[in-house]
């Protein structure tokens, strides 16, 4: 820790070359699944070289539900338990949270959870989970705090939370094994927190999610956090690898605002503006923009509505009396004296801007001399439904901007040129592990240190589940792993969503289904009835009465060709008549529904 | 048309501030739909001025499904018979193709068919449409033409084609009242062609898809033909506005080209290349890469194997003896000698590239040495699985090469300051017609045309499917609308699928679907056994006891309060069903999988 004499004694590190020198350390073997557990307590005992277990439950293979802990004899810390969003693969789930199951059986030991910042991608998971975890102290800053409680608000019966409120440069005893100190770092939402966790093997340094702050010219500033770090051994740091493939350094939040407020002035009706609800930094500079340029702010949509709120309580959102006013009320003011601060910028079904888009807002319609601006990027994936919005808006204002055209968004993770930056000023630091994404990113990490002399061998790329061994000068990737499978959370089910349940939902997608009920006679097998036919999303058999018929005869020779005296299995039936109307349907349509064979037996 | 005295004999235009005098020409009315044709001999009656009726059948609203025709008396001309790739909104659906409902009464009608190249959203709905359009002549040049017959020897009951092949200043008479000019554009493929169509209201030109060449130093090249059409009347241009949102200038392709040759010189190992399999241009410079890097080139995937037999037979691609080697070869040679060029770049499923990535190809595996080149930018819609398939190669290979990092990809569309260029140049045209597609991006051109002085009303904005009369001095949007909405290819359908088959599909794969069986007497409305219940896509109801009895009482109960005596209409006893089970369900789930009610009535 900053300050303190490290635990253990680093030879000072001055020359990077010097990691060349050792066999490589990080071992990639070949994958032979173990039991998770097995043989701990003879490696961690207390008279050989301590080893100090590190696991990413989540956020190393993608881009969200974060999660890692770190395990020392009977002590486990845990840091951010977020969440992440559905994917093309994952339709109709809400979202997906942390497999903990490794955790759940040792949930005593489990000393502290510390969240980095107040991301749904670093905090959102948390009311799922609490219970699995042990309701252990949450240490965290303000707004995080804040932001969690809100969470929970919505889960009235879940034990109540002990907290630690932390801020920069404050040091904590966690256990009996791990200290922890904090320190402030810049992302795009307030007290998010960086940590020195001082280890049994040394300190290890996560950043959570940062970027490398710069000004109008795009210098670094607010650097004194790496200088002081760069003093310091670190045995490994963790770096958010979100945008380590991004070319050249972010953008200046204060080229933002200039952008912005230039938008803001020459505006000849109103502004409506749409970023991320959780970019609060962000809109606290739109409020003061509003302020210097004599407008009123009007909100719209639950999320930036909730958050603002809460950021005014604490402090981080100044509104001088009069600024913010309600959506009812922006026809009282002439229209180039208003701004509407949306949600909506990716185009989510139902949100604030669609709504206006799609005329179906209670208190406003899009206006010809109306300017909208999308103060956000695109999260992959979205691309078409922002397309379609856009598309939908451009007919009806005077003009669109968008980041592609504007400097009118910062992100809030460090690009390559940061982190090179970064990793030159962490000179007494071995280990640089790319965190927080997914592998072709997090090599892009790699490949920075690479190219500022840090050996492959100290930029391990460690999978999801994957259990690593920390000692003093080896940062080990063993064959362990747990479990880490997707944990979907749908309405109020938590894991109740398995893979077959998502298999049959993007299939069902794909061609549609075809039910076939058969009422038949259990002792002699003949159908009671003219076989009942259901499809949906396969094509409309009601206007396709051939195809009804082809259907019909098929079920009826199937079953024809059945010795129902001999008492045949009705699996092996229904078996039958899926593979012959399936077949059938793919001559006749060159598709592939679901076949769902019903029989009734009477 | 170039070099010919106009038909229609336009006072010179020297000064762009002269339409401004005129009152607004594109009269946006109020959209009341009337019935296409009505009143038609009326305002096309030889004695009165002149109307040709112009209506874009698709590509208008899109990037994809390129169809437009012009009309005159009984005279219409076709341009483009394109697809366009299926969304998010249309799951399972191969495709989608123009809607000619309008064109097919009048088929005899239709002159010619002009293919502007042969880019799939240009002439891959064809074989669908060419009967309905009573298969006219087909104006192409040559490596268009030879991909359609490709396209055609999948459909071997449809009628021989008509071509009338085409090059660079080719001269016809398509009817009575047009006539046509062809020259060269520069885009991706070879044989791209514009037109200059003379109608008896002026000359009408038609860009298809075109980029503005660009040297090494970013200067236009080949402009000649932007100065001759500068000489030129117009009276209106069709303008590709598929990059107006881009800005700067397009990529020159000789940087493209030098920095390929750059990677194929310092690879260690092997180079994989993935482009459209359609970019017959730079798969034509990959292949002289290979040659003067001294590589042997092997080709992957299917399409990219044809589109290249093609092109190699007419000479489009320069392929010495030795150079193309079978991919089962490459082992006969050092890694470093090797360039496969392979489909797959967007992660199609299937594709060659995804084979190769996940073992499964019966040839070749990644090996630790090989660099993986992406030559094409990202369709949107793709990028998660482009990002996934990447994730997977970067695990595999030494390097992954992108157009994010490396100029390594040239789109073949002109960009917003190469649109700039062009309108400049082409100082004798009256209206500027954003064209190819959607609204946003075709504003975009249009606000382009406004930044160099050409008034809002000679920047014509239309919808697909409305009509437009076309007179000397003027571009008229009627409220005319032709049907437009979307013709889907699945499988052997062609316009079987539709939207309430989609609706399902979209809502199926949301939270799945429950199919109830209530077996029933039909006298007395009691149950002759339990209820069947059958769900896929929902929860995994066999491990769901308790929900399973809870959907059977639920049923029980609703059956026993109906009075069957009064013989009640099933369809409101299967709505009470899907009512009651789907509020039971809500309750309990929070989800809303559809509810499928069957009566069987014994």
């Amino acid at each position: 820790m900053i300050k303190h004499t490290p635990r253990t004694q680093h030879a000072p590190q001055t020359q990077r070359t010097q990691h060349t020198e050792h066999t490589p350390r990080i071992q990639h073997a070949q994958y032979t699944p173990k039991r998770y557990g097995a043989q701990r307590t003879v490696k961690n005992t207390a008279d050989k070289e301590p080893i100090v277990r590190f696991c990413p439950l989540g956020g190393f293979e993608e881009v969200g539900r974060n999660c890692v802990f770190f395990e020392y004899q009977n002590e486990i810390i845990v840091v951010d338990v977020g969440i992440q969003f559905p994917e093309e693969e994952t339709p109709g789930i809400d979202f997906i949270i942390p497999n903990v199951a490794c955790l759940e059986p040792k949930k005593r030991n489990i000393k502290a959870i510390i969240l980095t910042h107040g991301h749904y991608d670093h905090i959102h998971a948390l009311p799922y989970l609490i219970e699995k975890l042990g309701n252990p102290i949450i240490y965290t800053g303000l707004l995080t705090k804040a932001l969690v409680e809100k969470r929970f608000q919505e889960f009235p019966n879940l034990p109540k939370l002990k907290f630690q409120l932390v801020k920069n440069g404050d040091k904590f005893k966690l256990s009996e094994h791990f200290n922890v100190e904090f320190f402030d770092l810049g992302h795009t939402i307030p007290d998010e927190m960086g940590i020195i966790l001082d280890t049994p093997i040394g300190n290890v340094v996560h950043f959570g999610d940062f970027r490398v702050e710069r000004n109008i010219k795009g210098e670094a500033i607010k650097t004194e956090v790496f200088e002081r770090l760069g003093k310091v051994d670190i045995h490994s740091v963790f770096l958010d690898s979100t945008n380590a493939d991004v070319l050249g350094t972010s953008i200046s939040e204060e080229a933002v605002e200039n952008e912005l407020e230039k938008l803001f002035k020459n505006a000849p009706g109103r502004t409506i503006i749409t970023t991320f609800a959780s970019l609060i930094d962000r809109i606290a500079i739109l409020f003061k923009i509003a302020e210097r340029t004599g407008k009123k702010i009007a909100l719209n949509g639950r999320s930036v509505k909730s958050n603002v709120e809460i950021a005014k309580r604490l402090g981080y959102i100044k509104n001088p009396r009069g600024l913010e006013i309600p959506i009812e009320e922006i026809s009282k003011y002439p229209d180039n004296k208003i701004v509407i601060l949306t949600t909506g910028g990716q185009g989510e079904p139902n949100s604030g801007l669609i709504r206006i888009a799609n005329g179906e807002h209670r208190n406003m319609r899009f206006k010809s001399q109306d300017n909208v601006i999308f103060s956000s990027s695109v999260v992959p994936g979205n691309e078409r439904s922002i397309q379609t919005l856009q598309d939908n808006i451009s007919r009806q204002v005077n003009e669109i901007y968008n980041y592609k055209f504007l400097d009118i968004h910062s992100s809030g993770h460090a690009n390559k040129a940061d982190l090179t930056l970064v990793m030159k000023m962490l000179a007494k630091t071995k280990f640089f592990v790319p965190a927080n994404a997914y592998y072709f990113k997090r090599k892009s990490c790699a490949q920075t240190a690479w190219s500022v002399g840090i050996p492959k061998t100290n930029t391990p790329l460690v999978d999801n589940g994957q259990i690593c061994e920390l000692t003093k000068n080896d940062f080990k990737l063993t064959n362990e792993r747990v479990p880490v499978n997707y944990v979907m959370v749908d309405g109020l089910g938590v894991g109740d969503v398995e893979e077959v349940v998502l298999r049959d939902r993007l299939m069902l997608a794909e061609e549609g289904m075809v039910v076939v009920i058969a009422t038949i006679d259990r002792q002699t097998g003949k159908l009671l009835k003219n076989p009942d036919i259901i499809s949906r999303g396969f094509i409309l058999l009601k206007e396709s009465k051939t195809l009804l018929d082809d259907i019909r005869n098929k079920l009826k020779n199937v079953l024809i060709r059945i010795p129902f005296n001999q008492k045949p299995d009705p699996d092996y039936i229904k078996g039958l008549i899926r593979d012959q109307i399936g077949q059938l349907l793919y001559i006749k349509t060159k598709r592939r529904p679901m076949i769902l064979p019903v029989l009734i037996e009477l």
